[in-house]
């Protein structure tokens, strides 16, 4: 679809100071406003009437997608907006943000929101050739009983390999040190509609002294490498299989994976992460 | 946050015939309950009480996360799922997806929504050091006039390397084979309060004939790699001076990347792709 192929960056927030009658919105750099959800009336007959003069207002004008973000606080003109046209996309706890494509021109060019979650696996060995394993707690039927390397999903805004390092501290107490991505899996409909990132992480342990999360894991160890590979679920699973082999591959330096970088970049005007074989 | 490291499994759908009185819904694989959003009642007051009396049941049967999906024709019931405590959790065009934690132990465990969105970044080379550039039309201000790679959004549920492939085609009319991911990106805050991860994909080309895509694209060329390097926009920009280091590196064969490798996971149940160096 072409909306999913924009990118929308940073907004630069200028204030239409519009006559009565219209929303208070901001411009954003593609020719589109976001509303001023301070500003929406709490009547939904005003809210209604006020909304439909400012997209007559704004097509008039050549503007391209309207965003409306409603306050959990304003669920109640949730469906005014709907009834006017809008759709949805997308939610956080406190709030839902909706879209209007004021063009006749279609499809709708707005981006999408997140279609991914981003999970991470680390793998954790000593040089006693010990994998460090946990036991979770309310894992799934299929798993359940397994030991298997730290897994979690990453924080909102965290890096891939600060929640790797995080995910251990948290389940096992283990200090680490990240060395390098070693590969990643993308899966499809993992979570509703959703798709998953996970990225293997090969981390070298910097403390020996195991101390359970109680909350989500069962239990912890360092578990000797051959005693790891022979248990039958990652003899039967040759997604799993593989991605250990690699992990062992790295570990005997046969292997390199991603290390991380971090980086300036004009284009976003941020620092962010680059990823890539040194 | 607890919440964001349990990874929701497909659901498996067991109807609880209850007594009149509660809605109907189905168990998940983590003790918590999805509502059949077909049987909610269209009335917000009967909504309300049905809703008060469902929740007290699943409370009193120890369950934990109630997930209630209010598709956009049924928007008037948003505010009253809010007012019984329910929070947002995600939307989509249709639809927006709201739920509730039921055990006094806090924090809620429920996974979160997607939380990046996936770009792709398509670098193609022919045999005559010439890059496959295009310039957009609608790119903000900082990156207009700059001849660069094919860049897009991958489609819901779609593969990295075939949205790289699908974005060549459709901008430049141009074939190719999908070689490597040499390098992802990772940036924060790009839309709204979510992060992006953009991968950086080497291909092949497999003819030379471009046709533009009028709609995004203004121009596209094949570009002498000096020419592409000598713009002033790669001189400054340290990341994409990375990112196009690399891609060379890769094409005069001094760098490996990761490859895609199709296979079943026995843990999801689905075929995947995992990416590794090979």
């Amino acid at each position: 679809m072409q909306g999913r192929r924009r990118r929308l960056n940073v907004i630069s927030p200028k204030i239409n100071t519009k006559d009565l009658g219209i929303l208070n919105a901001f411009d954003d750099e593609y020719n589109g406003v976001i509303i001023d959800s301070e500003g929406l009336p709490s009547s939904p007959n005003s809210f209604s009437s006020i909304l439909r003069s400012s997209l007559s207002h704004w097509k008039q004008r050549g503007k391209n997608g309207v965003w409306l973000k409603i306050m959990a606080r304003q669920a109640h003109l949730v469906h005014i907006a709907i009834k006017e046209g809008f759709v949805y996309h997308h939610a956080e706890t406190g709030y839902v943000v909706l879209t209007f494509w004021l063009p006749d021109e279609q499809p709708c060019m707005l981006p999408s929101t997140g279609s991914h979650q981003i999970g991470i696996g680390a793998f954790v060995i000593n040089e006693n050739k010990e994998v460090l394993v946990v036991k979770e707690k309310k894992c799934p039927l299929r798993c359940s009983g397994v030991w298997k390397m730290p897994t979690g999903f990453i924080d909102k805004s965290e890096e891939i390999y600060l929640g790797a390092i995080r995910e251990v501290k948290e389940e096992t107490g283990i200090e680490t040190e990240f060395l390098q991505v070693v590969a990643f899996r993308h899966a499809h409909f993992v979570s509703f509609e959703k798709s998953d990132l996970f990225f293997i992480c090969m981390l070298k342990p910097l403390s020996s002294q195991i101390t359970i999360d109680g909350k989500e894991i069962e239990d912890a160890k360092w578990m000797q490498l051959e005693d790891f590979l022979d248990q039958p679920f990652y003899k039967e699973d040759f997604m799993s299989k593989s991605a250990i082999e690699i992990c062992i591959a790295k570990h005997e330096q046969r292997y390199k994976g991603f290390s991380a970088h971090e980086m300036m970049s004009k284009f976003d005007d941020r620092n962010s992460h680059l990823y890539y074989a040194e």
